[in-house]
């Protein structure tokens, strides 16, 4: 299909500068476009040097009519470019049905227009809603549910009384429900605690490849809607994790862990147990959180701490061997001080 | 099936203050409990608040005679409650036999009552016990067992010659026996270190979703009996972990390091390879370990140290921004002090 | 089949000293050999303890004429041992062919002698090479590639469209081209930035059981030729890892990084994105890498410092309360000294 600058305006909301009749037929980043794809830049400082890239369009935040290049205005250029990315390169979903080498129980309800793939299986009273899309080697254990247009990738496992929202993503080799980790000491030997509860994921949620949610060990491990998870994270028993809440890789959060709305917790987290976290905190990579932390907070650190603290007190860490030579040089002298003065 | 306050403290070895007729019909929480469910407190504050929560009865380590709620002394109520749990919630074992989508070699020997489930591969001259759950998709390697009552979770991949004990549980992505990380530098390239060996692991373990287990270099790679590890755990080739160690989720152990009996060592710890940790360390979270450790020390950061010296220095290190500018002010004095002293 | 000493000196291109004709039945490590087994030291230190070995035959870099032991004297004892190693134990490749519990699309091209186990998915217009082992599990999206020789254990995901090279070996629960992690914020919710990219892993490379390859965003993720990648690796989108790079397990590496030839990245490291890493550099274990590191550099703590300066004040962190109550002393003194001297 031929598309012209024109229809992407009308597409993303926006307003041309230039020619509005250019046909695009491809999207890249700015250094790698070529004649015919659209580009984008998110700042000013790029408007000066539209003539570096080769694309024929740039979407821009601002008005400009500047030389050459066609102009695509909008308010948010790069959500602008996602929806073209879309556009242009994202296959429309066509369901397979159901493989002859899939196991699926005769008691599983199946919506319309789903796709189930070879040796896949879904288990007892599991109920998949319409234009769901179950990759190979998935198990979907008993008494589980998915909501409308969620695509399960290959190999995930979803443990028995699962419940899946609409338009979920799960990524090869999630694990979901699979039991927390909770024994209680007897003598010399560790008794495993039944984990009895259940995982609910809601709509909007992304999950990335191989992260483990665990089921609760009573109630539900919850992650809310909007939520996005990022690959190898690990999400104890009893865990909440707030709407819209972003979760970077190999993030870890520890039992009954209350993480707030729109939080932002970046690479290699961990989280201890019982915390709670408020709204829109940006926990920094690495850190380590053992105490509640106030919504709006950022913090960074092991131990976390504020993160203006942390970026005061990190750059003395490699200097705390001339700080204690000063100290050293400063107690040899006030010593010497001593002396003297006490000579007089 | 009825059962009441006497069943329960018969079954669990304990004894009732109260009503021993009082039906009990589930177990919860105690903010979470209804009328009819049991709960339970562990230590002596929650005493006093015994009529905060709806459950018909309240399992105490203490004897007492509380007004309106009957009780059920123990000496270990958290370990009475998870029994109860297990009596309340987990279904029996039912085999299921042998899947028609499974793969199972002609000289595997498989025990009574087993189930393998659809797509489960079992390879050339495996051993499975009676009772042995091998659930969707999982990957037994040739000449691999498995002992009595173990459940293999769906999609766990388990390479030749593995060796698992009895009542062995391993979550969905688990992966045992995979290649150690062994390369021989070779001018400008890495050669790589055959695998030779294999891994054992003894009776009583659990293993949590996506850890992996390496298999030795040559001779075994050991988890023994009775240690849980949680989730996305790396156990590296020819690492021994002693019994009943506790290892939380996204710890790293490296090559041939020992963990002592009873060890426990917290999320996201980092063990460096050939190091020795003595029975009944702790290892705090996040921290790195590399150097061997005495039996029953309590460490803590990276690099790890005792975690007294832990606590004391990690308050500090916020404030170092605060102790630079009071020696630098410290230097400014004493420097003003000689010159007052020098001039005299 | 019978193998001497002398065989194995030609096999490996080394010297015998001692008796040639003894027969070597196995290699083992130096405490463990028995006799008949050939084992090897690495340094000088071990030449004097050679009569602690039963191991029938020795391998060493220099040359010696010690008592008992028959010698074989290599350059690179370790290469050598390797080398023996996989001539006794690795049992040689043995095509079974497409198993008939495999789906494969009628559009995807096999090479000569592949395997294909029992409930593995390959897509459409998918090329297989020669000698290719795909085991039972393994999921290989639509347009993927493998070339010759390469080993992809079960319950590997393989997404769409990646190119893999040759002699490449992905471990069970590797993930392969998972979308990378982007979104854009709209308002409240994150939208989500279609990940159009692929992967493109080159020949020789190694990556450890359930580590994690994203896609590009747009353009490709690179692992370049004999990289070496340990279990639990997160490779995020658009990264680039160059040749003979050693990741080693539970490594975070964030998005459009890229990492240089021959550069370590030791157990636990986290990697901010858009960052450079210089050809040969070593990152020690734990560390975070915010900022560009130049090539050659040796680095450690997070965040990252040259490794002289992570030693010399890692050592001060405990003695933090001891320099704190160094200086509230001298803080004390100084206030004497001074009132001392005013007061003349």
């Amino acid at each position: 299909m031929k598309r012209t600058l024109g229809d992407l305006a009308e597409f993303v909301g926006g307003r041309v500068v230039g020619d509005a009749s250019t046909e695009i037929v491809g999207c890249a980043p700015f250094e790698a476009a070529r004649e015919g794809d659209i580009t984008f830049v998110r700042g000013e400082k790029y408007l000066a040097r539209l003539d570096e890239t080769r694309a024929s369009a740039v979407i821009t935040p601002l008005e400009t009519t500047s030389a050459g290049k066609s102009i695509l205005c909008v308010k948010n250029p790069q959500l602008a470019f996602a929806q073209l990315l879309t556009l242009y390169y994202q296959k429309p979903y066509e369901p397979t049905g159901v493989h002859e080498g899939a196991a699926v129980s005769a008691t599983a309800r199946l919506g319309l227009d789903v796709s189930v793939g070879p040796c896949a299986v879904i288990g007892d009273r599991v109920v998949i809603g319409d234009r769901v899309d179950v990759r190979s080697g998935v198990y979907i254990g008993d008494d589980s549910s998915i909501g409308d247009d969620s695509v399960i990738h290959p190999n995930v496992s979803i443990y028995r009384g699962t419940t899946i929202g609409r338009r979920v993503i799960l990524h090869s080799g999630v694990v979901v429900g699979s039991d927390g980790f909770g024994y209680v000491r007897d003598e010399d030997t560790h008794v495993k605690i039944p984990q009895t509860g259940g995982v609910t994921i809601e709509d909007d949620v992304e999950i990335g490849a191989n992260s483990t949610i665990d089921r609760a060990t009573m109630g539900q491990t919850v992650i809310k809607q909007g939520a996005k998870i990022d690959n190898l994270v690990q999400v104890a028993h009893n865990v909440v994790i707030g709407e819209n809440a972003i979760v970077v890789a190999q993030v870890g959060i520890a039992g009954s862990t209350k993480v707030g709305r729109n939080v932002i917790l970046a690479g290699q987290v961990g989280v201890a147990d019982h915390i709670d976290i408020g709204d829109n905190v940006i926990v920094g990579a690495q850190a380590g959180v053992a105490k509640n932390i106030p919504p709006h907070q950022v913090v960074q650190g092991s131990p976390s701490m504020p993160q203006r603290d942390f970026l005061r007190s990190s750059v003395l860490i490699p200097r705390l061997p001339q700080i204690k030579r000063i100290v050293d040089d400063l107690a040899r002298r006030i010593k010497a001080l001593e002396e003297h003065v006490g000579n007089k």
